[in-house]
């Protein structure tokens, strides 16, 4: 049974020992680079320990696993030149170390190298995990567009934003385990299980996300508390807000949403505190905890012995930070 | 036998009968209108044609033709991205008449199209095709790197400059060739042919296009002759003369490089007059010769019955324009 740490250290190996051409390096610098910028593997990892439920031979699991881990740091690449960030994991994207011709172009790359990955599987697993991989690579492109059309909007729906990060966060981590199910030969019930448990926790995890980035302990979350708010980034805790129901506050909230840059800590504390006017973070917490209990349920129903389950169980626990 | 009219119109039947999700449209209405803009579909045309050389049914050979369409098609999208350029085919580019941003995810998003039509082959011919398709797509992204980076560079070699075109247009033209062979059931050696065929005429063709873009009749040639002398496009004409053996000759086309926008008349008719003297036309129609005459000797040793060739001759010949 591999544990988180003996699944990183396989992917992490893999990644190491990647070889590209020599020629053109300016195509294949980037890629290099951004996979060993590192991050926690979390999605080749959860491919593994799918696999690792049903066999202990884990080699099957390995390329689609790379292939998820690659195409997910295309996503980054091509994601950060949209949103023009600067920084990816403390270091500087590709886009400003380089340019954004090159993070064009060897985003694409990386794309094909993610196919490649899939082309590898054994001949058996290959039309369904290609399937599986295609489909939601294409759903992964949707919630992205998404995402961008939310920003000029004023006002999101819940739900629409609920599936907005259900395609761009939730399905990569649901296939990442639908894919290691089925390179270990899992029927088609214990499949869709383990997809059904990564997009419930993995919108679990995104909504997470947004709760941690107003309300965490700043001394044990590794970022700036408070950067969502600065950007006005449409996430479950604004939306909620201003969907609720007292106008008079959503119009507090508007007013705060227009501040400029050099009002940012007044800004970050009165949106925090209309946030606890109006019981966001309970409103929150309440949602993160369903889809965190949701996701585990499908899980004990995968049909495999309990105890091939403790590792899997192990990781969504340690996910869910609940430093708040 | 299938003609390039009757394989034109089944792609292009194909083509305005593709149906896309409604939503979101910002990311498929960009894929729609780049796909309408039209060309000749020569890629999936060879791709029907190759096949037709083994079988009559052309029903296996849809699918990863319209793959390779729309993998051009989002090569198109990009570069276009990347060149800054305004038009495409006479219209808007998708990233002037949206933005970068949407160009960039709808490119993505037709890659993974092109993948989902290589999903569709059937089951005995996936594997090879995939292989086929997917070593293409990493050595285009090569090609367009090594294209961007010749724009830097003072001198090219020669033998460099048709490497890099190998990739960025050949190689695609051959792989269209080699899986129509691979899904008619060809065998290795026909593959190869074929792959070999595509590969010489894709060279020859830029080529041509490059001494067209100078020497054509501005009444026949579709668009304005001298284009690339205006922006120093590094093509093999350029790059010939700037390897040519007389340096003073090559000094006073240094001179006509560096000459302003408003000197545009002087520097296309100076740039002109020293390939003459240099002779470079002749020497570009005979190496757009030398490929052309391999590429048919590749053709011609395809193991199937003459008669079965004639579309495929016609096609190459009239590419070929020889309007010089």
């Amino acid at each position: 049974m591999h544990d988180l740490k003996s699944c990183q250290n396989i992917i992490e190996e893999k990644i190491s020992g990647l070889e590209f051409p020599e020629s053109p390096g300016e195509l294949y610098e980037p890629i290099k680079y951004i996979l060993k910028l590192g991050g926690k593997r979390i999605r080749p990892v959860f491919t593994l320990m799918a696999h690792n439920l049903f066999s202990d031979d884990l080699a099957e699991a390995i390329n689609p696993a790379l292939a998820i881990e690659v195409f997910h740091n295309f996503t980054l690449l091509h994601d950060d030149i949209m949103d023009n960030a600067d920084k990816r994991r403390g270091q500087k994207t590709v886009h400003k170390k380089w340019n954004e011709n090159t993070a064009i172009l060897s985003g694409d790359a990386m794309m094909i190298l993610a196919y490649e990955y899939i082309t590898r599987c054994s001949p058996e697993k290959k039309a369904d995990v290609f399937r599986v991989f295609n489909h939601t690579a294409m759903e992964v492109c949707e919630g992205q567009q998404l995402d961008m059309n939310f920003e000029n909007l004023e006002i999101v729906p819940i739900n629409d934003y609920i599936n907005m990060i259900r395609l761009k966060t939730s399905v990569l981590i649901a296939a990442a385990l639908q894919i290691g199910a089925i390179t270990a030969g899992a029927n088609q019930q214990d499949q869709q299980l383990l997809y059904d448990f990564g997009l419930n926790l993995g919108i679990g995890f995104q909504l997470q996300d947004d709760f941690l980035d107003v309300f965490a302990n700043p001394e044990k979350f590794g970022k700036k508390v408070g950067g969502d708010i600065v950007q006005n980034k449409k996430t479950f805790l604004l939306i909620s807000a201003l969907n609720y129901s007292d106008k008079n506050l959503v119009n507090e909230l508007k007013k705060l949403i227009l501040l400029s840059e050099k009002d940012m800590k007044k800004k970050v504390q009165g949106v925090k505190e209309i946030y606890n006017r109006m019981k966001i973070p309970e409103i929150t917490k309440t949602r993160i905890n369903e889809y965190f209990q949701l996701g585990m349920k499908k899980l004990e129903l995968v049909g495999v012995d309990d105890k091939r389950k403790s590792n899997l169980i192990s990781l969504a626990k340690s996910l869910m930070v609940r430093q708040y």
